[in-house]
């Protein structure tokens, strides 16, 4: 089955959706919010004007799915997200949701159907910029968000996760309790598609990539150093405990041992994304008393991340002795990494080829929702679409040849499962 | 004279005015705004009540006057300011202005006069925590507020100063010219009384202290680091352009060059108390490709904060360099460090002496008021009297038996000045 006639299909969804989400710098697309949901409302209305179906799971998700498809049947998944970063790219999580709806009403449209079925899930809360925790949508599917996560305050309003779900018609009891809210058993293999958010691809010219494996990361959403505030002219430096000080020392002691695992080889990446003296009460005249910051690493090694974080607590203890300040930990957040499903890495590598496209199997810097399902015991495929610019800002840019290619891809994939 | 009558007065003026801005944590006095006018309409209905003559300068700073006092009559000026920074303590500043009032009143309630008569000005403006510049009220008094500092943006509503100077009476038009807007021919000298707002005089156990000088600094309200906003997993750290990693390693520079500068005996002190990832796009998640922070240095020495500040900019180049970040800055501005003359810091500690107290003539590491007078070459002095816990906080703790000191060592030395 040729898909290259939905092109125009294509553009006008991710124009459409641009339009209704764009917040004058980029996409917003708030996880369990405003843009999330038009987005959701927008594919919904279209996906039933093809005649497919449309329900919520309940985690609030939508689940689209071939007209009449039986309860219970062996399926396959194509999954991504929906919401955006705030000034985020249109592209991210939207691709791969676009792409497995394009699948299915490619087969709608032609009346025809595969082996295995396909299911398309609009997974929304995939970004962690809103709740500082991220895979809330699969996560909740998947049992895997816990009571303590609900509770989580969201970055403008403060109010928590829990009540945003409620608000979409999640059922947050059910979740808090960790049930898994579907039936895995029946679910053969779970597909996505997913720009790709590094300058790999670009730099190597290759329109798609097949996803070997996703890096972990360990979290802090908000450490809080403290120091003691004083009038910047007269404490002499012996005599104070100054927490801005206290955690670019930290940061740079963190940038030398991460220097040194990169020598010996070690797969690692480390980002203080949030890091801000407390608005409250800061000024130019004031020695900061308070320092709140963000922490992460990435990995490929669970192993890793253990150690990197244990050295990072370590340096944190050291620098509170030396420099009289105190630090203090909010919860530890831990996505381990995952390996995708080798027999369906080998099946999207093969529909690569018969596309006679150039392509690479590598690894994935970022997390995604297939982590959660590769985890769960479901054979997981990721493919990767060139983009340039990396992701989380209003500048990705994904050509509609290459993504209209990882469609082609994707399609023929599922077509070859059973 | 005596003035210890006038404690009861001196402590319902703090608790009425401290009730008039409290803020929930500690009193928020806003330069030009709503706590510093109700401090000033407070001590104006005081001071007339007490049969005191209250005008406003074109600066919009209140002066206070016995009443009858000839205009272009020889003065001694007696100042502080009324404005705190948010969150701030009740005694600095106020201090200040109350003792100068005590010492008007005590004159006006026993029918004596001084051979030179005393009038007290209340500034406007003296923290730069809330328009990034100090002294802002005796600044433009002295026609050393320029066309540019008119339009620094406040801290909260970015609008300029210019328009809340209007607000409140101030000639702008005059202001911008730099014209001085005083007869400064016939102030024989400027006493500052001010609560210590370092450690000293608590662990020396002096009540009262003698200024020889005034620090200057040097100074950024806002130094923009730019770097590349890319999603935290994907981007290997040689190909990063983190911009808080860079700010980081600048800080940890300065501070190792000010330690060694310490130990060469240089007087310095070194803060950055602004430090910000940019709140409208960063995220755990992201590189941050945009941090804001402030610069500050202090030293006795003009060519200490010039060497200093030379040495910041060439590490940032450096660091620019490394890292691939680039430094925008604003304008950078310069307070110079002020000498107290000899023979008013001798008149005050004979009037000490006279006292009893133990006492200690040591310098000022906080810039105060006191210091543009001494550089606009009027005789200037100022007594510090003991405080807790520093300033620029709510637990700013100056005993009522220390301030009644310091103000019977003003009132003595008003009434030896000729």
């Amino acid at each position: 089955m040729n898909l290259a006639s939905l092109r125009p299909l294509a553009e006008k969804i991710f124009e459409d959706v641009r339009a209704l989400t764009h917040d004058g710098v980029g996409v917003t697309r708030a996880s369990y919010g405003e843009g999330e949901s038009a987005a959701g409302d927008y594919l919904t209305e279209l996906a039933r004007a093809e005649g497919l179906e449309v329900s919520v799971d309940a985690a609030a998700n939508l689940v689209f799915s071939p007209p009449g498809l039986a309860e219970g049947a062996p399926v396959a998944w194509v999954g991504s997200h929906i919401d955006s970063v705030p000034q985020g790219g249109n592209f991210d999580g939207l691709a791969g949701v676009v792409a497995g709806l394009l699948c299915l009403i490619a087969r709608q449209r032609e009346g025809v159907s595969d082996a295995l079925p396909t299911q398309v899930l609009a997974f929304r809360g995939e970004e962690s910029a809103w709740f500082g925790k991220a895979y809330m949508g699969s996560g909740a599917l998947l049992g895997k968000l816990s009571a303590a996560d609900l509770d989580l305050p969201h970055r403008e309003t403060g109010k928590p996760l829990r009540e945003y779900m409620t608000a979409v018609g999640a059922d947050v009891q059910a979740i808090a309790q960790q049930q898994v809210l579907c039936d895995l058993s029946r679910v053969r293999a779970y597909l996505e598609l997913h720009i790709e958010q590094g300058p790999v691809m670009v730099a190597r010219q290759l329109p798609v990539a097949v996803v070997s494996g996703i890096r972990g990361n360990i979290r802090h959403n908000r450490i809080v150093c403290l120091g003691d505030a004083q009038h910047s002219g007269v404490v002499p430096r012996w005599l104070r405990h100054d927490a801005m000080f206290a955690v670019a020392d930290l940061i740079m002691r963190l940038d030398e041992h991460w220097r040194v695992l990169l020598e010996r080889g070690t797969d690692l990446v480390v980002t203080t994304g949030i890091v801000q003296t407390d608005a409250a009460e800061h000024s130019i005249t004031r020695i900061p008393g308070h320092v709140n910051f963000s922490f992460e690493a990435r990995s490929k090694s669970t192993d890793t991340l253990e150690a990197f974080y244990q050295l990072m607590r370590a340096e944190c203890s050291a620098i509170a002795r030396e420099r009289g300040v105190k630090f203090e930990f909010d919860r530890r957040l831990l996505s381990d990494p995952a390996t995708m499903d080798p027999g369906i890495c080998e099946r999207l590598s093969d529909a690569c080829r018969l596309q006679g496209v150039s392509f690479e199997v590598i690894p994935s810097g970022a997390g995604h929702d297939a982590s959660l399902f590769a985890n769960a015991g479901i054979p997981s495929g990721m493919l990767f679409v060139r983009n340039q610019h990396g992701s989380h800002n209003p500048h990705e840019a994904m050509e509609i040849d290459d993504f209209m290619t990882g469609v082609q891809v994707l399609s023929d994939t599922l077509g070859r499962l059973s």
